[in-house]
């Protein structure tokens, strides 16, 4: 499976959703092309899904809510006859390496999160409107919209039979969804999770899998009027779209990429991707009018899409690239001077939308599995928003004092009140909170900060930073901890940042990325699900899997 | 690694620790004798430690709440002169399955819960009081304490060393500890827990990891001190202890075992193992004075410990039956007349000490790696304290109706005050109302059914058991249910069960069981430190690990 994956598309590529639209509700159609798989050795039946299917919906997910801010209530159906969706696929599952599998469950929990959010965030209300079969990963992308409506007719159920048809987890949300989502009672979810058939009809509804089940016959007409009547209780109000065009995007043949914004160089020796961000250079637009005619081209907004496609990027295609070192270049005012302008019109939609973007992409550098640390130049920009990259990372470097023939502007940080609740992480604290746990009066202390020049001096004794160097200590300090870490093995670095990323309370988001998918990561690691005589290897086969029976 | 583990031992056996008794103070040494590993191929170098040290101090922690409720402080100390200790024996990790290694590490998981609840529950507080090297599962033994002391002298230190040295996690609560407990900044946290010679003095205390550093000189005095300190602000009460006899326990060449109050069948066929509890048969101690001359064999006490044995020799001894059938027979007015005497007293220290213990056998039983299924026949006592077990399994059975030929008293459940909060499971929560997690006020509807005989068909209109079944369908559903439950996959269970079970919130105690221990089981599953030419495995040969360098 080496071929490099390109997150970027758009509603003409498309080969395996549709939407429609009617006024303020988006009809959803999945419909996916079975031979249009993103690698080859399996077909895309009953609507089972790989990556390149994910990376469509996930496509489809941020279009709504930019370029068609009309839209209220989104209804996702299946385009097929009998089936709604089988889920991953698992032939592709079986062929794929562990760190593919991994990588691709983490960009599946992340997209089904931003739909989940949708509501809150953006007025846009998902609703799964449920006929044929709906099974494992089908059942867990209805889990993430609001609403699930299920037919209720003799082929129509839901079911999660990774378990036993599989011997995997339901670990895309699933298990967690039901319990702590839908709240359904345990011993319930365990009989659910351990049958192949799934449920149907009443007992659906009754057990709290669906939230409504509706007879056959006025299923259509009911979806239809569900739709229309959650999005004439929303009192969102939005203007017209803007056009999300292409990113300005080169690979070169050695793998460094450039967009207008950000450059990344590879060091494969070392094993680290050096990713800088440049600050804007002209003022921001000072009014809603101004921001909706820039478009897509508002600095933030262009900056956000393309750092997006930048972790999805070296996430998924250079995967023994274990470091990310991020640096900043530009006028940190200027970066204050955009987001204020976002944040005076904060209710505008638009604003309202970069701003959430934002805190989507911080949260996606949180969960991403390589060691990120963050470089604090002269020169650099790390300041509001693009500060919480400071606090998104594993360590942070500050320059310390001049540095000889270095005529950059001294480096310093400045504080801004969007580092103060703009952008919660999965366990809804600011980066700012969760790092200062045990001192929450330092937070307070912090606020008060905003706006002042913090050079490293202040900046280390603040805790902002992580180490401060001169000009004398600065490169060997770096070469060292760069080689260290380099050294290490890379299960050891995913495991321990997981856990020292996220203390302080859990959400649903925290379980999903923490307890779910760490038990989930080790099912693939298990001879019983894919070992040569395993469930995953031997499905189709018409062979009972062979398991190895110790409890662990 | 094949033999019977015994987890029963007493201070005349000990090999590891000793206990000096200074009034309110204990003075607890870990002086692990080398050569007496539980398995052969390893030494126990430089305190290090296996499943065999773990079980004297799990016995310690526990005689120390019945047999010396004078003790209201326990300083942990080493018996040797250069180091703490240094964690769990590498070798003996190296070379055990990974099956052992998980339920070691959850049993090892138990013990410092316990002791680090002992304030909280009992008045015993934990000081660890450092001198020499304290690495690895050496620090987490410690930071389970409550105050953590270290001298400051060039050769003692604190530390994780287990991703840069051995490419796995520091796994049995450490980090989580260190973030949530010590609220270590976190990129401080990450420093620590990538270097290998740890943080020593100063700095350790102004990171947080210790919470005093004391000259070399003044050290053991200082010591001495603060414990008399602890203990002098402690207002805790208590009597004469009580003397822990041996359990009365007979294993017989097939595996099945009794004791005084359970019996437990194999059925090695079908994975399966047969735990029946019997009620009581004589009326409860009415008094702390007769409570206390009853000593260990008043009937609540004999069967918490009688449990918290079966449980852990199941788990650790019986690993390929995947199926725990709980069964009880006896007289449900007795059980709740025992457990009232108890709740009447409560404040009384025995009596808080056997509470405290049926919280702890409770939520081992929550933690355990087995599919749980409660039975509930004719004749049976689930009652108050017992009918816990309902809600710890993971689905109950009822019969329903008379059956023919058994004469038996119809199978009913009875509500007691205890079921609503005398035993709150990981989550902080009563397994009731985790249960009922969607439906809060269900509580307080149950809340009113105390006392009353719950017989099949309200038991299941109010959702306390799973399935009520007659006598023409018992057999076959009972039969279907297991027969399918050993063909699936050990470790799909395990993964969905340790999911399933902990809906609601989160606490510290849950996460280490749930995020920290999956991707630990995750790690000690990965090539990187548990292959050939991994990190585990070479450790002290000289050869560095060759690692997979790709990212997951």
């Amino acid at each position: 499976m080496k071929k490099t994956i390109d997150f970027q598309t758009d509603p003409s590529r498309y080969r395996h959703w549709r939407v429609e639209y009617d006024d303020a509700v988006a009809n959803l159609y999945m419909d996916v092309d079975e031979n249009a798989g993103l690698f080859d050795g399996y077909q895309l039946k009953l609507n089972s899904y790989d990556l390149g299917v994910d990376i469509e919906l996930s496509d489809i997910v941020q279009r709504m809510r930019f370029e068609h801010p009309e839209v209220k209530v989104v209804v996702m159906r299946s385009g097929k006859d009998q089936v709604f969706c089988a889920g991953a696929n698992i032939r592709m599952l079986g062929g794929a390496a562990h760190s593919h599998k991994v990588n691709f469950c983490k960009f599946t929990n992340e997209t089904r999160n931003t739909y989940e959010a949708a509501l809150k965030d953006s007025g846009q209300n998902y609703i799964a409107a449920i006929r044929g079969a709906c099974a494992g990963g089908g059942y867990e992308l209805a889990l993430a919209c609001n609403h699930i409506m299920l037919t209720d007719d003799s082929s129509s159920s839901v079911a999660l039979p990774e378990v036993p048809l599989l011997a995997v987890l339901p670990g895309t949300g699933g298990l967690t969804r039901v319990t702590d989502k839908r709240k359904v009672r345990r011993d319930r979810a365990d009989i659910f999770c351990s049958m192949e058939e799934g449920v149907k009809g009443k007992r659906a509804k009754e057990w709290g899998l669906v939230d409504e089940v509706i007879p056959n016959s006025e299923f259509n007409e009911t979806v239809v009027e569900r739709a229309k009547e959650l999005a004439a209780s929303s009192n969102k109000v939005a203007g017209q779209g803007i056009k999300l065009g292409p990113l300005d995007r080169q690979i070169s043949d050695d793998g460094s990429i450039s967009y207008s914004l950000i450059d990344i160089e590879l060091d494969r020796k070392f094993r680290k991707a050096t990713i800088t961000i440049k600050g804007p250079e002209n003022s921001p637009p000072d009014n809603s009018e101004a921001l909706t005619k820039a478009g897509d081209q508002s600095y933030l907004l262009r900056l956000a899409r393309e750092l997006d496609d930048a972790i999805l990027h070296l996430r998924l295609n250079e995967m023994e690239l274990g470091l990310w070192v991020i640096r900043t270049q530009g006028n940190p005012e200027l970066v204050l001077a955009h987001e204020a302008a976002l944040l005076s019109i904060k209710d505008h939609w638009l604003a309202n939308e970069i701003l959430q973007l934002w805190k989507r992409v911080l949260k996606r550098l949180d969960v991403t599995s390589r060691s990120i640390i963050a470089i604090v130049e002269h020169g650099s920009c790390f300041a509001g928003t693009l500060a919480e990259i400071l606090w998104a990372a594993d360590r942070s470097y500050m320059m310390l004092d001049e540095f000889e023939g270095d005529e950059r502007p001294i480096a310093k940080l400045k504080l801004s009140e969007a580092n103060f609740g703009q952008y919660p992480m999965a366990n809804d604290l600011t980066r700012i909170q969760t790092r200062f746990l045990g001192t929450p009066e330092h937070v307070d202390f912090l606020r008060e900060q905003i706006g002042e020049d913090l050079e490293a001096e202040a900046a280390d004794e603040h805790g902002l930073v992580t180490y401060i160097y001169d000009d004398i200590d600065w490169e060997d300090e770096l070469r060292i901890f760069m080689e260290e870490r380099a050294s290490f093995s890379p299960d050891a670095m995913t495991a321990m940042e997981a856990n020292l990323r996220f203390s302080g309370p859990e959400t649903m988001e925290t379980r999903i990325f923490g307890r779910l998918t760490a038990w989930q990561n080790w099912i693939f690691n298990r001879p019983n699900a894919v070992g040569g005589d395993g469930a995953l290897k031997r499905y189709g086969t018409g062979i009972r899997a062979d398991f190895d029976m110790e409890r662990i």
